[in-house]
């Protein structure tokens, strides 16, 4: 298979390696990156360059950000009782999205992966446990914000068996039927979920 | 809505300017760029930085490639006399694939779309002209490996109308049933065309 010009090849070989980017959408966007005007080439390699000097991870809560401590563990018009735990810094943008959290965050950086080998130490786990221990004011409630999948699942549980001795409210993300879903199509657990979690109107 | 650190959110939105790369995938490859070694960043850095100097058009075929004249237009062993008109350097790359195609390349830089205000203007196609007057030894056939759509066809049309005048054979890639199609599933017009070219056993 005949490859292209060295300089070619070498930026689709890159961009193939990205999440989501296979072979041909590689190529796509290689030669979209070498059609579009320098200035604009240039401000993406800003970007990618400023990426790595500006972002911090929070001290205390270890999102990724602007700043350590972010703005939401600095924030004192927030709940520091309450602490929401994400895998992610993007599940804890979805979940600010909502505007219905007012406390404050733990990202844990992953979720546990027996597979992948990702285990408890490879996670924001310890800090979790010492920030339930120290905190002042008390933590009251910490909100298991997980997928509900196996590795969330998986990790929701062994951070109960950790966190149920610190004498803390825990609680998990409602499951149920999301808006506009079916009923018909629904799989069994969520509609079982959706009928335990009823509410009183 | 609430944003992340302006750093990471200018990457998010660089990245989603790029085709085929939605609010959603910017986001994931952001935090995917944003976690990898600053190796590989570094690598990705370069090889975005390197495309915009090392990446010359062709000045015979218009090919973007390493060198100009590129490898195909120097290479002696090609036969010079049949000429394959395509959009891309992304389709000589797929003609090249099949190593079916033994002469040389023109690339059009795209195809004729009134509705995107491309026009014959835009491409290049005074050089194809030029190429079919003036070569040496002469052009015995100019393919057209354009897409079957209808940017493609009225391209062909249009190029035809330019290159009836120099007594030039001109031939366009055939239409038919693709590999492992069905024909209860391929649309009239292909079958038409499948029935029309058939060949003989």
């Amino acid at each position: 298979m005949p490859r292209y010009a060295d300089s070619i090849q070498a930026l689709i070989d890159r961009l193939n390696r990205l999440p989501g980017i296979g072979p041909k959408s590689a190529e796509r966007l290689a030669f979209h990156l070498i059609r579009i005007s320098d200035d604009e080439r240039e401000q993406l390699v800003r970007a990618l360059s400023n990426v790595k000097h500006n972002v911090k991870k929070c001290s205390v809560c270890g999102q990724l950000s602007g700043g350590s401590p972010c703005g939401i563990c600095a924030n004192d018009q927030r709940d520091h009782g309450q602490i929401c735990v994400v895998a992610e810094t993007q599940d804890l943008a979805a979940i600010e999205r909502t505007s219905e959290f007012h406390g404050v965050y733990h990202v844990l950086g992953g979720v546990l992966n027996p597979i992948a080998g990702v285990t408890g130490e490879d996670l924001n786990v310890g800090a979790l446990v010492t920030r339930v221990q120290k905190a002042t004011p008390k933590i009251t409630e910490v909100i298991f914000g997980l997928n509900p999948d196996v590795e969330g699942e998986t990790t929701i549980l062994y951070l109960t068996k950790l966190l149920r001795p610190l004498n803390v409210k825990l609680t998990r993300l409602a499951r149920g039927l999301p808006l506009g879903a079916n009923l018909e199509y629904a799989d069994e657990v969520t509609l079982g979920d959706a009928l335990k979690g009823r509410r009183t109107l």
